[in-house]
């Protein structure tokens, strides 16, 4: 049944009044409703705890536009706002589900809608397997059309966790049915890898350790936990970002090339790199490749803030990292010998996501009045600005024959007419369209649990190297000297200018 | 003795008030003057066949330069024109010789250089034979210090003519010691090419016919041939240009890295390149190889403009081709496969002399929405901007899927700190200093002779197909189906909007 493409869905929204829900998912949904994206006959219902009139309910989806949408909300918004409906569930009582059922029973008949339900779950992922059981024992998943479940991270704590959840909610929903989120497969960029690969001459035949350096992954931000503390402190940096975020970044471009550009081809070929990564099989070598660092006070952009244990919700004595930098070896043929260097944390001096390819240097033969030549650089810049970067070598005009690294630039706002769609408007449309390329499957997810456990046991033991940093500065010197070890360096997230990403997309 | 590194010479200048000299000369030892890289003690005889008083000849000079220098025309002038003198010699005349050198003997001590002398023959070429033999008869090169012989184009008008000619001048000066100017390598962007390609790992890999599927050299130009109609007719597109710059570019892109980046080594490369062109057996193999178009009247940017045998000092019944387009083959293992295109005329719609390198598409496997993907193209723009352009392939932001052609661009100008030297800066100061790189030796010009002879001989024949075009527009119909032909197209010099590459350069 999850074949059929029939778009049109009550789009079943738990966690309605939730964070989510109003920064991302309302403006994705509006987004692609003003874009004409959405089939007519859509319907969302919004469930929530809390008792909302559904006055209130429309002021809040308002609210939420107000703030968050790249669109007026203006006289379409009535339009819009007249597919939803919301209902207060109290999500471990079956009795309110019957309420539910009639409502998008009710729905689809309105709607001529042919029983396609999407199942979002804003919610805490302890409350994932509660509410996959009550739709099943209600009925609620006796549809005649398709249905799909929509989760969050996290998907468990660790691998046992992971499992466990995975288990039972896969005695509800068929793993085919259900779509993992990782916002970060949505970015328009992240995308690209797939193209930027497979679509230009110039990269594909180069796209090997005999052409390739190394890889560094940065995705930093400059906030701390902020009101999160007591959800994080549970959590860290490897959890949070890592388990999932970085290492799907790090999949997408090492990944061979699928037998097709489909959902199960490519996740196939991620769960391959994801196996063939080195595991780390003693404290030693965790000692080695990964550096836990947590933020002391400090300065952001001018600003005095706290250290991370001096923030609501933590726990003063906290060992939990808000950054980790990795190195991480992937051995196949492709990549052997080939570091994928990961960083990421809170408290770091500019908000990034980008991934820089490092070739290797020709030998330099030639223009000796340099010691070394700069190495050509790819750059993928995911957030916040988006767009490519090159950096290659030219001469330097005039007689003396010495060289320049010269940068260029291609700033996809520059280019592209229209927006950038934001990543959860292509996941949610995704979902309905049952393309499930850019949501992560469950061996996926549990390999990278199986990548990160030994670190995450390691950790746990209280006497383990946690190294601190002032806020505002690149993470603990040991970031840097585990690149340096292997002779290179950290290229500075838009060279260290905070105006140069400006600069490049001012064209 | 011309390894001795001092650069401290007496240029003697032949042809000092012709055209060649105003236009470009003084421009040039001006520029290289003003940035202090002339020896100070430099000293310049102007010989010219007019009587000219030495402040009519230095008033030349000045008018030279506010026409055509880059800097102006202020109090250091009169300091850079006190190293000049000027003489008016019968160039047939052995005793008017006499007082040439005697006035380089003086010019030598009261400068105190060692007898360092460059000839610079910026005179017609059916002078060099003279020249040198009067030189030698007159004892001017009896001297101390090296002695160099500078001659400008066109050696020769076919094979025979060139050997003929090169006979007569090495009874006088030794090869090492004769200096070809081929103007088109002393630019910014054609010595650029050695770095592009042997500084970057991103071409190097790919530079071969593995991935390449053609490379397209373009040299256009939108005058006519303006006063020159008497010296144009006689020699055409295929000698004025083909023969020399385009075949030396096509040298510069495809040569082999040579043992060191010294001129002997490369020039030894460039050599193996033009032996490995594949020749013009027959009449058959020109006509499907090569086109010869001639302009008629049209229109250049809006300005009516007359055909080439209207022109002042042209046959009216002319078969000179203002247009040559050629498919060039180059047996080698590395290019064997891809054909190297080349065109060059008068009265085309742009000015731009610049190399597109076409990449080989990957197998469209993924991207199904577009029948074929655009290739990656690598851009050199030589003339009049300087820069490097990449064409590639991105998503098209949005959910559909489908691949935008994206453009990077790096613009000399806009990075590079102060000005590019002009050609002739480099080719003098590197005539200075004994560095023959990028002036043509002996046995690559013959070369070039026997690649292009064939092609003379055939066009001799006045029924040999001359296909006319209207000016204004990018030469004769066949030019385009030379590469219709084999399956591409001309891309267009800055994609045909003259506005392109005021953007390229506008950040």
């Amino acid at each position: 049944m999850s074949m059929i493409k029939d778009e049109a869905a009550v789009i079943i929204l738990f966690g309605a009044t939730g964070d989510l829900a109003k920064r991302k998912l309302y403006p994705a949904i509006y987004s692609l409703f003003r874009e004409g994206q959405l089939a007519k006959n859509f319907a969302v219902i919004g469930v929530g705890r809390r008792q909302l009139s559904k006055s209130e309910f429309y002021a809040h989806i308002k609210n939420a536009l107000e703030l968050f949408s790249d669109y007026n909300v203006d006289e379409e918004f009535n339009e819009f706002v007249s597919h939803f409906q919301y209902l207060s569930v109290d999500i471990h009582n079956t009795m309110e589900y019957q309420e539910l059922l009639n409502l998008t029973l009710s729905l689809e008949e309105g709607y001529n809608i042919a029983g396609n339900r999407l199942f979002y779950l804003a919610i805490a992922p302890e409350l994932f397997e509660p509410v996959s059981f009550n739709l099943k024992k209600t009925g609620l998943l006796d549809n005649k059309g398709w249905k799909r479940l929509v989760i969050e991270k996290p998907f468990g704590k660790d691998y046992h966790s992971a499992q466990d959840l995975n288990h039972k909610i896969t005695q509800v929903f068929n793993e085919e049915e259900i779509y993992r989120i990782d916002h970060y497969l949505g970015k328009e960029m992240v995308q690209n890898i797939e193209v930027i690969r497979f679509a230009n001459a110039f990269f594909e035949p180069v796209w090997n350790n005999r052409y390739i350096s190394n890889i560094q992954l940065t995705s930093s931000e400059t906030v701390g936990v902020e009101a999160r503390g007591d959800y994080y402190d549970q959590v860290g940096a490897l959890r949070d970002m890592v388990q999932n975020h970085m290492l799907q970044m790090v999949t997408m471009m090492a990944m061979e090339p699928p037998s097709r550009l489909k959902a199960e081809a490519i996740r196939d070929e991620k769960v391959k790199v994801l196996r063939s990564i080195r595991r780390f099989e003693s404290a030693e070598e965790i000692h080695q490749n990964i550096v836990r660092g947590q933020y002391n006070s400090g300065e952001i952009q001018g600003q005095s803030v706290s250290g991370y244990r001096e923030e609501e919700n933590v726990s003063p004595k906290s060992n939990t990292e808000t950054f980790v930098a990795a190195k991480i070896m992937i051995d196949n043929f492709r990549w052997s010998g080939v570091p994928f260097y990961i960083r990421t944390g809170k408290r770091l001096p500019q908000k990034a996501t980008e991934i820089i390819v490092e070739f290797k240097n020709l030998p330099n033969l030639y223009f000796n009045k340099q010691k070394t030549l700069e190495p050509n650089l790819l750059v993928i810049r995911i957030h916040p600005e988006e767009g490519i970067h090159l950096k290659l070598n030219a001469k330097n005009p005039g007689t003396d024959g010495t060289i320049l690294p010269i940068s260029m630039d291609f700033c996809h706002k520059n280019t592209v007419e229209g927006r950038t769609p934001e990543a959860y408007e292509r996941l949610i449309k995704d979902a309905l369209e049952g393309d499930s390329t850019f949501f992560t499957r469950w061996d996926e997810v549990s390999i990278a649990w199986k990548v990160v456990d030994p670190i995450i046991k390691e950790w746990s033991n209280s006497d383990f190297a946690l190294h601190h940093y002032r806020a505002g500065e690149w993470g603990p010197l040991e970031a840097k000297q585990l690149l340096e070890r292997d002779g290179f360096k950290w290229w500075p997230v838009y060279g260290e200018d905070p105006n140069r990403r400006k600069k490049e997309c001012s064209l």
